[in-house]
């Protein structure tokens, strides 16, 4: 089975976290998979093609976003939200609510 | 006399402002003109060439976080705090919270 790096929590850099969160698409990715819980990562309707998704979900998990567990031949999503909250308390819930108040997300599904 | 362009508050976008920060150089020169209020831009000490310091400077300022007034020849850099807060309320304050207890500040001078 493919095992992938995760950073520990105590490897977590907070430049990193916002880099990775500085996309709309990862950003509107990391907003759907908070609210749902684990999520197949190919299952986000978000309007790119399946490698960018695919690129965008290892940069999210390199930086100690995003959890992703390998069963078979899928993988399931989930947000390290007790790590981060860990490393940089509130920041996660601060930038969901800037970005649920932003109306972000419904630009970028508007252009789908 | 050189006018800079800053996005009015209205069009200042979360992810344009989120990859801004997500350079431990920009984040520190964010911190320190946060600390210390109107900065004469080039005085910051930062462990990069004036070109580069001034390419940081111009992503900030071109994503709102930062504005830039010109006097004569010199530049001076605030944080548009009260546009951000408008925007984003708790945004820039959760984020430099994060930085201060994240120890990245004093990894990035020991590289001085």
């Amino acid at each position: 089975m493919k095992v992938l790096n995760h950073p520990d929590r105590q490897d977590i850099q907070l430049s990193s976290v916002l880099y990775a969160l500085s996309d709309p698409i990862r950003l509107y990715l990391v907003d759907v998979i908070h609210k749902t819980g684990e999520r197949r990562c190919g299952d986000i309707a978000v309007p790119v093609v399946k490698s960018t998704l695919s690129h965008h979900i290892r940069t999210l998990r390199e930086s100690g976003v995003v959890h992703v567990r390998v069963q078979g031949t899928q993988r399931f999503c989930t947000i390290r939200t007790g790590d981060l909250d860990a490393r940089f308390p509130g920041l996660l819930a601060s930038i969901l609510e800037a970005y649920q108040n932003s109306g972000e997300a419904e630009q970028l599904l508007a252009t789908t």
